[in-house]
C-alpha cells in the first residue's frame, strides 16, 4: 500500500536534521499539503481541526473581554494603504496586487490584505463620532496574503491564517491596557492550552510593527535553540487616527482623535505546538488542543467480542468527555501505533482478549511511552487523569527547556560565544541605541527578540558601546 | 445624538419600495456598512453574529455526515483554472486578477477564487490513490471573490463569504447520493433554524453549475414575492476527474475515475433572513438563529432596586439556556423598544415598579408584538415556550406565504398574466428544450429555478411549443 510505504520509512531525526525533521512531520502527520500556487499551503484536516481548537479557545477568551467580530473586504485600494507612511513602508514590498477584475484593467490597483489596519481605521472614521461610541472593540479571522520569497509551512507562507483585533479608545492610557491584556490573553493561551511557555516583552523600535507606537511579543523557544515570535500585540497611540481623521466629540463636546491598538495570532503557531513538543516519531500534541485525545486500537481484533470491546471502552471515553476515536481498520496493531504516535494523539488504550480477561485496558502516553494498566471499571476517569498530567508535565519539560536554554552574558565577547556555541536565548544589558543592536546583528545573526517585563539587571553598561545601559533585552536567532 | 437621530428617521415602507427598505434595514440594523472597496461589505458585528451562528449550525450538521475541514489557497493559477472547459467558461469572465507580487509582475496571472473546484481536484489528483482513500469528504469556509458590475449587501457583492464542499467518491451512485444527503441538510436547516421554507429541486442544464452533471438547489420566497436561490449542491460525474486525472486502483487493481460533488451557502442567505421575515419596523430574527434572544428592558430604571431587578431578571433567563441581554444604557424605553425591534430580537422582557410589585414582568414578542404577562417565578421558562412558539409560527406564516404566492399556470397566455400580475412562483409544464425557456425569459424575465422532487402533472404538453412535456418546472423572478 502506497500509504504505509509512506509511513513506515522513518522521519530524519531532529537532531540530525532539525529543518528536515520539521517538513517530514508537517507531511506526515498530514496536516499540510503543498500545493500548485507558489508559497501557499493546503492545511489538510488534522491541521485545521488544530486551527479550529485554537480558534474556538482563544474567541471565546476574546469575547469574554468584550470583543466582538466583524468580517472586512479583502482588498484594499492603493490610496488607503498609502494613507499611513511608516505602514505603506513596511508592507508595500510584500503585497500582491490585483489590477485586473472581470475582462477589464482597474483604474486603481488593490493589494490584497497583508494586514487590515487601514481598512479597520477607514470603518471606524465613518463609524466613530461620540465618545458613547467607544471603545469599539473588534476582531476578524481571515486570512492575509504576504508575497514571501521563501516559505516553509505554518512558518512563513504567502497566504495563512490568522485573527487580527482591531481596538479604539478614548484614552491612550485605556489603549495601553487593551495592549496589554490582550498580550496577557495570547500567553496564557499559549501556556494553559498549547503547553508552550512564552517570554512576554516589548519589541525594539527597530522591530516594531510599521506605524505603531510600541509592540509588545510572547517569544517561545523551539526545541533547535531557535526563537518563534507567537503572538504580537500593538499600541497605536493616535497616529493612524490623525492619519485616518477618527475623531470623537468628548463629554465637554470637543474633537479628540482616538486611540488604538492591534493584535494577532496565526497559524505560524501550529508551527510552534510542532517544535517545541514533537520528537523523533513526530507530533506531540498537548490534551487540550489535540483534535483527538485517545485512540482505541484493539489488539487481535478478529478474536470474537474483541472490536464490540474496543467500541465499548470508545464509548465510555467519550462519556467521560474525552475527545476519543476507534481505529477499525485492518492494519496491524504496530502501524495503529506508529500512526497514533506520528499523528501525536496524547494517549492511546489497548485492549486484547488477555485484557478482556483481567477486566483492564493499557493506556500508553505519547509523552513518555509510559504504560498503565487501568481497570475499565474507572477507565474513564483514570484517562482524564493522565491526560490532564500530560498537559502539566508536557508544559514543564518544555518550561525546563526554555529556561535551560537561556543564558546570560555580561560582556560581548561572552554574548558572542554563547551565540556561537548555544542555542537559546541570551540576556544582555543594552544601551537602547540602534546601532548596537544592528552591530549585534551583523556580528552574530542575532536579534533582539524583546525587552522583558522584568526588573531584572546584569549591569550598568551596555556591553557592545560601554556607554550606559538602559534595559534589559533577550537575544536569540529567530524563525 | 448622532445615533439617535439616525434611528427615529423611519425606514422606507416595505410596501412602498421593497428595495431601499431592504437597503434601509441592513444599514438600520448595523448588519453591514458599505466600504470604500467597489462592491465589498463590511460586516458588523450583528451581521456577523448571525453568520457564526449559521457556521455553528451548519458545521455541526456536516460534521454529523462524516465531512473534515480544510484550507485551501484563495490563488488560482491561470493554468489551473483552465482545465476544465465549461468551468473556466462561465467563471473566467467574473473573476480577480493578481498581476503583481511584491516587486515584480507574475509570470502567471493568478485568479482570486471564485469557487475552489480546480484546487480540489488539484488536491485530490495528489492524495487519492487507492480505493482505501475514498471517500474524501472536505469541506472549507473562506470568502470568494466574483467580480460582479451591480452589488447589493449579502444578495450581490464582489466578496462574500461561503463554505463550499467538495466530495469524492468511488461509485457515480455514491456522488449522487452525497449529492441529494447535502442539499437535504441545507432544506432541514433553512426550515429549522432559519424558519424558512424551501422548494427543492434539479436545475435546468442553462442553470447548472459550470462544469457540473446536474446541480440541486433550494428556492425561497422573498417577502416581495422573488426567488431566492439559497443553497446549490451539484453532481460532477467523472468530468472533473478526466479533466484532473484522479485515479483510484478499485479492488481487482483497475484504475478507475472518481466522481465528485460541490455545494455551497453563503452569506447570501441572511439576505434571505432578512427578505421573508422582516417587515417595516426591521429586522425579524427566528429565535434559533438571533445572536440575542431576549433584550431586557427596564422602565423607570432610575427607581430604587429596578435596574437591579432587571439585571436579576436577565440571569434568570441565562440560566434558562437563553441568549439575554440587558440594555441598561440612558436612552428611554421607548427608544431601547424601537431599537429592539429593528434589531429583529424575537422577545423584549420589560419589568418596572408596578411589576415588581405584582412579581411580574412583561413578555413582548417581536413577530406579534402580543404582550404577555408573566409571573418570575416560572420566567425562564415561559420565555423559553414563547421563543418555541415564535419559531413555529414564523415558519409557519412564512410557508403560508410561499404556498399563497404559488401558482399554476396550464395556458402560456395564463403563465405570462400571472407572472406580470402576481408576484410569486408559477408552475408549468416544459417540454425540456431549452428554447422554450429562453422565450420564457425574454418574453417575461421569469427565469426557471427549479424542476421539484414532485410526481405533480399540470398536463401532457408544454404550453409554450406544444410539444410532449417532460416536467413540472417552477418559474419566477430572481434575486
Amino acid at each position: 500500500m502506497a500509504k504505509e510505504k509512506k509511513l513506515v520509512e522513518s522521519i530524519t531525526s531532529m537532531n540530525e536534521d532539525f529543518a528536515q525533521w520539521y517538513t517530514d512531520v508537517v507531511k506526515k502527520a498530514e496536516l499540510v499539503e503543498y500545493s500548485n500556487v507558489k508559497g501557499c499551503m493546503i492545511i489538510r484536516p488534522d491541521g485545521y481541526a488544530i486551527w479550529e481548537n485554537i480558534q474556538k479557545e482563544l474567541d471565546r477568551r476574546f469575547k469574554e473581554t468584550g470583543v466582538e467580530n466583524v468580517y472586512m473586504p479583502m482588498f484594499i485600494p492603493e490610496s488607503l494603504l498609502q494613507k499611513e507612511k511608516d505602514h505603506v513602508e513596511g508592507f508595500a514590498p510584500e503585497v500582491a496586487w490585483v489590477t485586473q477584475g472581470g475582462l477589464e484593467t482597474l483604474q486603481e490597483r488593490l493589494c490584497v490584505r497583508p494586514t487590515s489596519e487601514t481598512l479597520f481605521c477607514d470603518f471606524y472614521s465613518r463609524i466613530i463620532q461620540s465618545h458613547r461610541d467607544l471603545p469599539k472593540l473588534y476582531n476578524q479571522w481571515c486570512s492575509v496574503v504576504r508575497w514571501e520569497k521563501t516559505t516553509r509551512p505554518f512558518l512563513r507562507s504567502a497566504e495563512f491564517l490568522w485573527q487580527e483585533g482591531h481596538t479604539a479608545h478614548a484614552t491612550a492610557e485605556e489603549a495601553e491596557e487593551r495592549t496589554i491584556q490582550m498580550l496577557n490573553v495570547y500567553a496564557d493561551f499559549c501556556e494553559e492550552i498549547l503547553a508552550i511557555p512564552v517570554v512576554k516583552g516589548k519589541k525594539t523600535d527597530k522591530e516594531k510593527f510599521a506605524g505603531a507606537h510600541s509592540t509588545y511579543t510572547i517569544e517561545a523557544l523551539m526545541h533547535d535553540g531557535k526563537a518563534l515570535q507567537s503572538g504580537t500585540s500593538h499600541n497605536f497611540g493616535d497616529g493612524f487616527a490623525r492619519a485616518f481623521e477618527i475623531q470623537y466629540s468628548d463629554k465637554e463636546n470637543q474633537l479628540q482623535y482616538v486611540h488604538q491598538t492591534s493584535w494577532g495570532l496565526s497559524t505560524r503557531i501550529i508551527g510552534a505546538l510542532i517544535m517545541v513538543h514533537g520528537d523523533d516519531s513526530g507530533l506531540k500534541l498537548p490534551p487540550r488542543i489535540a483534535p483527538v485525545q485517545a485512540m482505541v486500537i484493539p489488539i487481535s481484533q478478529r478474536k470474537e467480542g474483541v472490536m464490540e470491546k474496543a467500541s465499548e471502552l470508545c464509548d465510555m471515553l467519550k462519556a467521560a468527555g474525552i475527545r476519543a476515536k476507534l481505529d477499525g481498520s485492518d492494519k496491524s496493531p504496530g502501524w495503529k501505533f506508529s500512526e497514533q504516535e506520528m499523528r501525536g494523539i496524547p494517549i492511546r488504550v489497548e485492549i486484547g482478549p488477555k485484557d478482556m480477561e483481567q477486566n483492564q485496558a493499557v493506556i500508553v502516553r505519547r509523552d513518555t511511552r509510559e504504560k498503565l494498566v487501568v481497570s475499565l471499571d474507572e477507565l474513564g476517569e483514570r484517562a482524564l487523569q493522565i491526560l490532564e498530567t500530560i498537559q502539566s508535565d508536557m508544559f514543564a519539560r518544555a518550561k525546563e527547556h526554555l529556561e535551560m536554554h537561556t543564558y546570560s552574558a555580561e560582556t560581548y565577547e561572552e554574548f558572542k560565544q554563547t551565540v556561537a556555541e548555544k542555542p537559546g536565548f541570551v540576556k544582555m544589558m543594552w544601551c537602547g541605541d540602534e546601532a548596537c543592536e544592528l552591530k549585534i546583528k551583523e556580528d552574530t545573526t542575532a536579534t533582539s527578540r524583546c525587552m522583558p517585563f522584568t526588573d531584572e539587571s546584569l549591569g550598568e553598561v551596555c556591553p557592545v558601546c560601554g556607554r550606559p545601559a538602559k534595559t534589559l533585552v533577550y537575544w536569540g536567532k529567530a524563525y
